[in-house]
């Protein structure tokens, strides 16, 4: 994430991520999930704030996403998660209008199990709801020694290129590969430019967004973020024709053909007024195709070799994905998640409104 | 493609595709591949030029890529493509250092085979070359009623974010899914923000290139064509860290880890000295996540919706991916494609060269 959308450090609260953890699995909880359920969505979550994907955890989606949806009933807290197709290799899930969480992990873990035994498992995911962060599904098949992939739709707030109207959902691509000693590859990015979070921190902080993020009504590009959050319409990854708008575009439709049309679910554009989403989920056993470890010894040499390209001016290193967020990770682990002090209080106060111990 | 990027009509002569099929078979098989396999060559790079990818058609692939090379040995004329490693859903084929079309298109069927019998067919290809045009392998799967994936790496022209050397390959991601009366959904394209080849056509032309396609010797954007030759530095789909240049950068070297690393042939750094390159292939036949006419018909729902966005000023239309190319191809079967005189030229003499009647 760029420096200055992160929460700055004077307005911030360190929490411990087993508490915060500990917290969300009670209010989830109290909510109605079981409680194996409950403590799946906080670890998601948490996992997401750990690596330092911000607009993925609780600051966002705890108060914006869940907690209504789980309030009004739009999300059902005790879903019945359910295969509907399946073959050795390949499953369609329903997931019961749950929270995305449980119809994910459910999924994923089907897929790696196909993948154990058949060498790749493919799953999509229909009737489920927001699944947080794409790249934590992708990170289940590494301890498997497996390559992970995951995908999800969203509903409409992307345009495609030359279009003046949201069609696409931000729909995330996460795809992770383990190493032998280096940090796993971890790619988890939005089809768009940036998520629509971006754009909000932007507003609140009153700073101007780069050209190419969002356009206004009319469709023209916007580097005003709240006229960028009126229109709620982002650009595609590349903007325009000439930077490779189309590729953007094109990716989004990927993830709308195996997360919403494969699975039943539905196109970005369909999912405001189904009230859905749908997923796909992907393992590939190494060992079906290569000697496992000199696959793991081969990764590591290419992480170093990227990490080691001379840099250009005003930068002391490349990264390979994964590695910022593992970094953080290890940090956040030991001083705790940076919190901003309104997001801390609104938790504590939700705690209260729930009957649950506050204790952060 | 970019309308400053294409052949000017005075400047092209309209050949037959059937004849520059012929006359490419011909040629291909007196440098001593077999007939069925000079057949395969030709129609990979016809139909690149039929479908308006020029870049990977007869103009720039038989002169600078396939001709010195088979001329040189460094392609194998007749290569022994064989599976070196097999279950029901995967394979691992070596290409034998042959063209890249020959074990593509092999590796490919093979995929499709599998997705028949398990519902998804995974193949990843080592010791192979140069395959011309990613999305031919995507759209085999399509009269098959499968969703189909290929791509490939190359040899490093691209920086990774932040860098100044070249790191990866163009390393395109090609997806072809079916449709039921609408143009079937392609997308093939290069994870560099162009392909090399487009600044190669902006120099001949001497026109600026725009901001985010390359860097010169130090790394720095350049707008100079010329600089850009030199340094042979593209910048990965996004370009800078605002604009999402870790996306670009992330997705090439996920196409190394299913190319290189799985398949064993290198990442796009180790290509040069390996002389050889990787390629991975994918099929998912649809009817075992979703029945067939529902899937067909909700992609025509998707891309007629697509279409139909309202535009922003100056465009009178949305595209979906593969339309333009289709819309090259009807077009240019019917009135020949436009061939650059010199690469006519080039073609006719190549075809006396080679004692094979030029006719075109």
């Amino acid at each position: 994430m760029m420096k200055w959308l992160k929460v700055q450090e004077d307005q911030a609260i360190r929490v411990n991520h087993e508490k915060l953890q500990s917290l969300l699995t009670r209010i989830f909880a109290r909510f109605g999930l079981r409680e194996e359920d409950a403590a799946v969505c906080a670890d998601v979550l948490v996992l997401a704030d750990l690596r330092g994907v911000d607009s993925h955890g609780v600051s966002n989606a705890v108060k914006n996403i869940y907690v209504p949806a789980l309030k009004d009933g739009r999300i059902n807290p005790k879903p019945t998660v359910r295969v509907v197709k399946e073959n050795a290799t390949t499953a369609v899930v329903d997931g019961d209008k749950g929270m995305g969480m449980i119809a994910g992990v459910y999924s994923m873990n089907l897929a790696i199990k196909k993948a154990r035994e058949t060498g790749v498992g493919m799953v999509t995911t229909t009737n489920s709801k927001h699944y947080g962060m794409a790249g934590y599904y992708a990170m289940m098949a590494l301890p498997h020694d497996m390559i992970g992939w995951s995908m999800t739709n969203s509903g409409p707030s992307v345009v495609p290129l030359w279009g003046r109207e949201a069609m696409l959902g931000t729909n995330p691509i996460a795809i992770a590969a383990p190493t032998k000693n280096e940090v796993p590859f971890v790619f988890d990015v939005a089809t768009s430019t940036v998520a629509a979070q971006k754009v909000a921190v932007a507003g609140i902080l009153g700073v101007q967004i780069p050209e190419g993020w969002a356009v206004d009504k009319e469709g023209t590009p916007t580097t005003n973020p709240l006229a960028a959050r009126e229109s709620r319409m982002l650009l595609p990854l590349g903007a325009t024709r000439e930077q490779g708008g189309h590729k953007g575009y094109g990716l989004a439709v990927i993830v709308d053909i195996f997360c919403g049309i494969l699975s039943g679910a539905g196109y970005s554009k369909e999912l405001t007024e189904r009230q859905q989403v749908g997923h796909f989920f992907g393992a590939f056993d190494i060992g079906a195709f290569r000697q496992l470890d000199e696959f793991k010894e081969h990764m590591d040499k290419m992480v170093r070799a990227l990490g080691a390209t001379p840099t250009t001016e005003g930068h002391d290193r490349v990264y390979v994905a994964g590695e910022p967020d593992y970094e953080s990770e290890v940090e956040r682990r030991k001083n705790g998640i940076p919190l901003h002090k309104d997001v801390v209080a609104y938790l504590r106060d939700l705690a209260r409104e729930m009957d649950v111990d506050p204790d952060l």
